[in-house]
């Protein structure tokens, strides 16, 4: 596990809790957390009431030795970070191994989703590379409340056998071929919970909501189905249930970041604020990028990136969005 | 308008802030309301706050006075008490008017949506049915928060019209040509909200909640589209936005109402506790009835009808349930 987080820690107690036979090794930059979890067999950050019986060795600041020892590496550090967390290891480190996806974002500069970015970086075959998705708040998974994942790989068979290893009596499991639509659509639902925050915080209500997120979904297959055109059903947990639990829940920090727009904040006083990244501040940026390419006809991504990024009221360009609804 | 509830009250004030010329006709059962409103401009037991500025004689006990009047017959009582509602009203009241359903029910014993009883026991050709969905609650539509609504027709001339006259600086409509998929999608939400309610009320979380919703609405559109088989988009405001805004919203009654089911509560203790149909509790067992017919795979509502009529535990169905969702 490369990543020090909430869902980070959550993935680790799924994996704890799995019967199946396995080692697995933690890798964190903040090392004063580690020391904690070696001594306390908590996160001291993150999720803090959740047992860590993993052996004080196997968590560590030296990511060549983390990766070196596993065959399933999860990737799981906010987009933002990944390129920087990624120094060091070269594309020998990852030779050979699966690469796991818990990210949901798109690295900065790059524009790629994450899959993309290993293989043309790092040389890492898509065949190689699994994507976990949600539905899944890390917070209820601290509380073991019945969540379910979905595992998207080109190849099934690994990602059944990771599924495997993450099945508990209060996770289950989904298996699924559509990497890149599964990665997209966890990286636009981030920027639709944004949406529904900058709307609930101007001042719309449920009905509304409700006509944004079903105007959201379909967005989201306008686009997936333009850049990666197969047959998939959206309505599907990976997609809609993922953007249902981030747009609706009161754990999503874009949903609470869009809020506190709507209700007037600057951009950078709501992350200072808010002391965390909202990934959807960077994917509409992405987004915005990538479309250029696709030109998907996305109303509700266009007008977030223009109140994130061309300082337009948000009262205003809601308004116009709302005439595009329907 | 026929029907004195809170739904009503909303559709009145529509038509009331509408500046398009027309005469407003209101039936209510109640006789102490009627006097209420005529004298203080308020209906006394449903959205309160909102003031009806209709001439006193418009408002009235007499059904088949108020039919003579009119020539759209928006029907707005709960599906359980139709029959009763229109004893007295015969086939020729009806005949050359156009009938509006805003009902959102089945009707008892019939077990026939709103469309197909008025067609088959009073003659009303379906050219001259149309039907009213939101995603709306009427409590938003009093704040006068945005909402979109959708008028379904195999009419569309007869359905944008009626659009045209609920329009307003808060209300936005949609029309469609999907009069059967829009009924049963508005009568299965509520089955839904039920199901979404005892699951809360049962302890589960908000990640379940999304991938029992992201089920629910492909259980939708496997019934509407064998029941009615055309080219129709499930997550169209007033099929998915209708299902979210019930499953989601704090104001569904039949949320309420399955929350206290999944707390432990007996059916009548809830239904004596809330004072309040809730839509869905009838509507599962005319939709079990229904379904004999067409054998569709619907676990979701095989699991409320369970609970509700079969005396099932909640945990253990909803237990099962999970098994067979994805």
């Amino acid at each position: 596990m490369i990543g020090g987080g909430s869902w980070a820690t959550a993935i680790i107690k799924m994996l704890s809790d799995n019967i199946s036979t396995k080692e697995i090794y933690w890798w964190m930059r903040n090392t004063e957390a580690i020391t904690h979890l070696q001594k306390y067999k908590h996160n001291p950050n993150y999720l803090s009431s959740v047992e860590i019986r993993l052996p004080e060795n196997n968590i560590s600041g030296d990511i060549a030795g983390v990766i070196k020892q596993a065959d399933y590496i999860i990737l799981n550090v906010p987009a933002a970070f990944l390129k920087e967390t990624l120094k060091g290891v070269t594309a020998e480190h990852l030779k050979g191994k699966k690469i796991v996806s818990a990210i949901k974002g798109i690295v900065p500069d790059e524009n790629q989703i994450i899959g993309e970015f290993l293989n043309e970086k790092y040389g890492v075959p898509l065949s190689d590379i699994l994507v976990i998705s949600g539905p899944c708040h890390a917070e209820e998974v601290a509380l073991e409340k019945l969540s379910y994942l979905t595992i998207a790989s080109i190849n099934t068979d690994a990602a059944s056998f990771f599924a495997s290893l993450l099945q508990t009596r209060y996770i289950k499991t989904n298996v699924s071929d559509d990497i890149f639509g599964t990665e997209y659509a966890a990286v636009l639902k981030n920027i639709y919970a944004v949406a529904s925050g900058i709307c609930h915080g101007i001042g719309y209500g449920d009905n509304f909501q409700a006509v944004l997120i079903s105007n959201a979904i379909r967005e989201i297959k306008r686009f997936v189905d333009a850049v990666h055109p197969i047959s998939r059903d959206i309505k599907e947990s990976a997609y809609l249930g993922d953007l249902l639990v981030t747009a609706y829940s009161q754990f999503s920090r874009n949903r609470t970041f869009g809020n506190m727009i709507g209700k007037g904040y600057t951009v950078k006083s709501a992350q200072l604020e808010m002391n965390m990244v909202a990934e959807g501040y960077y994917a509409v940026s992405c987004m915005h990028y990538i479309n250029k390419k696709y030109k998907v006809d996305m109303p509700i991504s266009r007008a977030v990136y223009a109140i994130l990024y061309e300082k337009h009221s948000p009262q205003i360009e809601m308004r116009l969005l709302t005439e595009q609804l329907n």
